[in-house]
């Protein structure tokens, strides 16, 4: 709207951009947000009641458990519309910021409706795929002996996988509504006060992650629940409750479906433009960030939204649902195989964990409160350390509560220390994500070596800030390699010497171990979700200061808080790709299971010294480098786009520097919105197709070789070699990103010959390689690692 | 000597340069050089017939085949003396060439004096290390039976690894004493003919490539004839024969190891020597590459024939070296399973095939005539169709021999068919080399789309050129892998169905199938190097011509050559990292029977579902990753220290653009000579340490849980997963590195603006960041595969 009225100067608000349809119109806008907008909110309180007490009732039938978990979630709903209701009374601020917001806000609205029609419709199709696969499947022995039929088990699983799809895409929506609305009030609030400022966009993270981490934790209760009563789970002749959880694998699966297209596109999105805008506003016409004059900053702010909120709140939801499942999966067939009398406790674990997450989390967003400074403008105190304090208090809780949590749930008389082991398991995995955040800060913080020798390899050149800068990604895998793999190891004895023995009396409780470790470092994630949605809000609103040339004080505030904004961006994606290494080693015993379950045979072990396995390994760490190189070049491909238009603009309209035209917004946005819907399909498909392919491939292979389990061995060395390669190229894409980013900040403040040096220039190069690494490759592999190992459990009956 | 002369502006060339210390004088020359020198031809000949009759004497006592490969080598090795002694036969040109050529000749020896000397000393402490642990190491059964005693088993494993570091040693010196003195005859045929210019470059590379392979392959023979005739095998309570090539594992770490260092050193010290070069030279001053102006262009120059001619020579010596053992091993293995009667046919034909690689690779470097153009001085014929002739022959001559070595040693009356499926397999390698090498081209070469795309992204700038560079490299990745995938397991089955069948009567044959088509990979080994070496011959001669100031025309001429040479060399990484592959599959099968027999269990699977095995997969992969960082940033930090050198000069001599004052050379020589030295062994150690650590400690876990393979385990997934990410992390960084030259080269044609737009500046800082990708890192790994190969072998006891 904004910015066509921004194009003619003084132009009526009337006109629509010509060049953006899907900016065209609010009537667009879901029908169901509109709806839900419009209603009282008593009748919507009312309402929301009586589905509660179905689903209460359904739960009650299961377990008490799953009432508890029902209820905190419920809690967690009314806090996060709390927090919301808290955050949209502030005021939107002048109105200059009014129509740039709103400009930001139409353009993201608009590229999440199209984004997201795109992916439902591919949806639908997969829906199909697996509908077709799971009809024409043979059945399992467990599921002849519990009479579920073939068809039950096609619609169960195709049912799982959309309502999965379908709350991802919501997690992702709400990570950008709210995010367009809070952008304004941080921007207003930054005129009166730091502290306030900072709490608004603290509050506005804190309700999308709420909201996130509820909807996961909502979504694999409910469908257990109902699964449970509907399946008459653990009446005489029907299915086990250990075996239940393999049902919600599909759910997974729709959730890291979503979450890989709306990160790519999003990713794509977000970085084109910022590179575009940067390549030619900063580089080549020497004007700052975010300087209205610069015809890519709509698109740029709004890439923030829906590359960093939409995208990550999605990324997080996957993460916690993948790790929700497998390690439910385990823990049944732990308690199975150990013969516990009341497995409830094992699997429903990991859903207790995340409703003490949610309250542990809550306390520590409340932890952070406005002062009253009315008067002061600049900020009285470090936000980083704010935000830390409360990341302290969080984790202070969550060790206890997870202590709590071990000992009600994991106690069995068959080994009465068993849950201290457990309880320890969980403090492994706090324990990592300390470190996975400590070591991210140091290789990614200019307060610290690497990035000042980074920044210092910019004074002779380009070139060998780059070299300097792969270096540095590339080195930085180390660290974070080794705490992994102490901490598989450590949590694996753990568990493994629980006391905790199957039928032949061998210790069994070692992969156990590890999914209790995965949750202990995902036990403060929506804390750390809140943190890392905080970014972006800020980020936009330093860009609304800026564009709406705000006075020098207020933009250093938004300044100060967008700085570390960034730094808790790269920790969190430190944390994900810790929790997704994790969780995709559970997610592989989890595929081992389900196919030796299928086969009728024992499948233990995944031998590489078989040519063709070593193959599949082989195939699986270059599907990563080849989705790496697809993610990157569209960025790259599009960011080309972007520059080429601006030089265009900056050409035929040269008023544009003088502030005597405004530049054409629109075409920008229109270009970054249609180059990325299109550029996202490649990456993602490779991603999707690949193992299916060679899974069936090598499964007919085998046929003809005599070897059945050919094709599901190969998937699984495919599994394995693409994990260890994801993780190691999205921590070398992320830290070389974020260090590249921070290099320049660093001599941004004056360091090395400071802005508009040769040095500076060589460090914006930086920079902007970085962009693609750090915010579309990099977290695109989060996705893709827990997605190819949900695939390859979904898709089991193809390589079979 | 004469850097000391330039930079006293007319001074007396008694003076020899104060900064570096290791050109002062010739007298440093090895003194067995000096000596062979010195002999009178004649009296050398019959030296080294009476040396080769002792060798004819032991091979006779063995097996005629061994007859034949010695017969084969010793007329090679009068082939090359005849191909050096033609090309130092030709002019050095006038004395300003002469000039140059010294002061490269000068800084090459001098730095490769220091380097091997710190390598051979690292050589001595590890020897020692080795021979501690084998006397300390229990003996397998075979051995027992064998009646071989601990310390006589660890004196040979010793003394074949001391001969396998010579032999890489003198593999690597030989590459540089010929490039030093053919370099300055191509620039002064330069000027008289373009055919005769490429001719000489072509037979000095032929010299060296036929002196490298016939080493590799003479080093076995005569290490397997003494074994035999030394230890007695195959009489009665002696060795078998087809345990014999397990001892011969240490030539091929001696090989690897030096090899290792040579590639680092070398490659540490041309890249750091260009990128100062170019980042001042080119980017900053404006000035073409190896103007005599720039004070870094004599350590370029020197940088060409250290780092690509001596480390090339040792990379292929050692793949050749480590590809032939690893054959042999299964060779012996299948041919023991098989109870075939005489094996030797079976050990011995890696050996036969190289022996006609040498025979066919001389008939293709001969097939490279001068035609009688004295007159011309444009070049009539495009080099590199004149090249792809030769290696036509080459190649079609190759398939004719290898088929015959097929019948005539791998016929066995057991299988009569056997010897055609390997003789397909043979075919399978020679077509996966050609493959490779039509791969490379694709992807490097300016004629097709990917490097066109490239160059087109430096018209946006820096960052848009580095972002398509890095996709492009990493897209590359996926052909060469489909290719290999394809080519091992079709080898494979060729292998497996050969008719070969063990006791049991299951095929047998598949791994040594494999070791075929790694062979036949190979069977043109000597003519590619030859190809290879060519490039920085013609690099180098470039570099005199445009410093002694010669007319255009005859640097027009160079420049094709240099063209020319910067493809052979992409593709020869190609065909490298290729072979490095599938010798590095071989030794992991190798090791696995030498644990086997050490531990005296069955040891058939590497099972990554137990995490600890997967932890090691892990750690395998991460140092891939920290071995490149380390790589690249060694050259990043010299180049930085050149760069600043230069710059240092330009500021205090400012009558060197003007040519009045002339640079000093030596300190850059010096700078670059002691940072390579230092920055070459933190990668390296990282490398030999790593592993051995690794296994050890694993060990040792192993030994407390009560699992006594665990630490072979560990270390045979490491050594796979590490092979996986070094053949995609080698791919990317040497095609990445290509592309971005080239992309540079085809703007330098005039296209997109030409030289000195932006958008060639783009594209040097592309070709920067590529430089120690494909010169530095990218070279190294496909060493340090094979390396961690034959160091895990030779290491084994310390797992177990």
């Amino acid at each position: 709207m904004m910015d066509d009225a921004m194009e003619n100067g003084m132009g009526s608000y009337q006109e629509r951009p010509r060049t953006f349809p899907s900016m065209r119109s609010k009537s667009h806008y879901p029908l169901i947000f509109r709806m839900l907008l419009g209603i009282n909110a008593r009748v919507l309180v009312v309402l929301l009641l009586l589905i509660f007490g179905a689903v209460f009732y359904v739960g009650a039938s299961t377990s008490p458990i799953i009432i508890f978990v029902f209820s905190i979630c419920i809690i967690s709903f009314f806090f996060s519309v709390y927090l919301t209701k808290w955050v949209l009374a502030k005021d939107e601020g002048p109105p200059e910021m009014v129509q740039i917001s709103e400009a930001i806000r139409d353009g993201a609205e608009g590229f999440f409706r199209t984004q997201y029609g795109t992916i439902s419709k591919m949806a639908m199709v997969l829906a199909l795929v697996i509908l077709g696969i799971y009809l024409f499947r043979s059945t399992t022995p467990q599921q002849e002996s519990s009479g579920l039929s073939r068809s039950t088990s096609a619609y169960i699983t195709v049912a799982a996988f959309l309502l999965g799809a379908l709350c991802s895409g919501i997690a992702g929506y709400i990570g950008m509504w709210v995010s367009v609305r809070a952008n304004v009030r941080v921007s207003s609030a930054a005129r009166r006060s730091a502290r306030e400022a900072l709490q608004i966009a603290v509050r506005a993270g804190g309700f999308s992650a709420i909201v996130v981490v509820g909807m996961a934790v909502i979504g694999v209760a409910v469908l257990y629940a109902t699964f449970y009563v509907f399946l008459e789970v653990d009446s005489p002749g029907s299915m086990k409750v250990t075996d239940l959880p393999l049902l919600l694998v599909g759910y997974g699966f729709g959730a890291s479906f979503v979450a890989l297209f709306a990160q790519l596109g999003g990713g794509i999105y977000t970085k084109a433009a910022d590179v575009g805008a940067d390549l030619v506003g900063k580089v080549e016409q020497g004007i700052p960030e975010d300087d209205p004059r610069n015809p890519a900053v709509i698109a740029d702010l709004v890439g923030d939204n829906v590359g960093d909120c939409a995208a990550r709140g999605a990324d997080l939801f996957e993460s916690i649902a993948a790790e929700i499942i497998s390690a439910m999966i385990l823990g049944g067939t732990m308690a199975q195989r150990c013969k516990i009398e009341d497995p409830s406790g094992f699997i429903l674990f990991p859903l207790v964990v995340h409703s003490f997450d949610l309250v542990v989390s809550s306390i520590g967003i409340l932890s952070i409160r406005g002062t009253r400074d009315p008067g002061l403008i600049v900020p009285i105190e470090d936000p980083m350390a704010i935000l830390q304090k409360g990341y302290s208090v969080t984790i202070v809780l969550a060790v206890l509560t997870f202590g709590v949590s071990t000992r009600w749930l994991l106690y069995t008389e068959q080994a009465p220390s068993a849950w201290l082991n457990f309880a320890l398991c969980g403090l492994v995995g706090i324990m990592t994500a300390y470190a996975f955040v400590w070591i991210t800060k140091y290789y990614t913080d200019y307060k610290h070596e690497p990035v000042r020798v980074l920044a210092l390899s910019s004074a002779t050149g380009h070139g060998t800030n780059i070299i300097a800068g792969v270096s540095l990604g590339l080195e930085s895998t180390a660290l974070p390699v080794l705490v992994i793999s102490i901490a598989i190891i450590s949590a694996f004895w753990l568990g493994h010497t629980s006391g905790l023995v199957d039928e032949t009396g061998s210790p069994t409780g070692g992969l156990f171990g590890t999914a209790v470790a995965t949750m202990g470092m995902l036990s403060t994630a929506a804390y750390v979700l809140t943190m890392d949605m905080f970014g972006p809000i800020a980020d936009n609103a330093g860009g609304i200061v800026e564009m709406s040339q705000q006075p020098e004080s207020v933009r250093e505030i938004t300044d100060v808080l967008d700085a570390v904004g960034n730094t808790t961006k790269a920790t969190t994606k430190g944390f994900a790709i810790g929790s997704a290494a994790l969780a995709s080693f559970l997610l592989f015993s989890a595929y081992m299971d389900e196919v030796a379950s299928f086969a009728h045979v024992s499948f233990k072990e995944v031998d590489i010294a078989i040519p063709e396995v070593f193959i599949g390994g082989l195939l699986g760490s270059m599907l990563i480098f080849l989705f790496s190189a697809w993610a990157c070049s569209a960025v790259g491909r599009t960011a080309q786009e972007v520059v080429n238009e601006v030089r265009r603009q900056f050409v035929e309209r040269p008023g544009i520097m003088e502030y005597q035209e405004k530049p054409d917004y629109g075409r920008c946005v229109a270009i970054v919105a249609s180059a990325s819907l299109r550029e996202m399909i490649k990456p993602g498909a490779l991603a999707i197709i690949s193992p299916v392919v060679i899974g069936f491939i090598f499964r007919l292979l085998g046929h003809y070789t005599g070897r059945p389990l050919l094709g599901a061995k190969v998937v699984a060395s495919m599994l394995m070699f693409a994990t260890v390669a994801g993780i190691l190229m999205a921590l070398f894409l992320n830290t070389a990103g974020g260090a590249w980013d921070n290099a320049k900040k660093y001599i941004e403040t004056g360091a090395l010959g400071g802005k508009g040096s040769d040095c500076h220039k060589a460090a914006v190069t930086g920079d902007t390689v970085g962009d693609p690494f750090k915010d579309t490759a990099g977290p695109s592999l989060h996705v893709l690692i827990k997605m190819l190992a949900t695939i390859t459990l979904v898709m089991a009956p193809v390589f079979l």
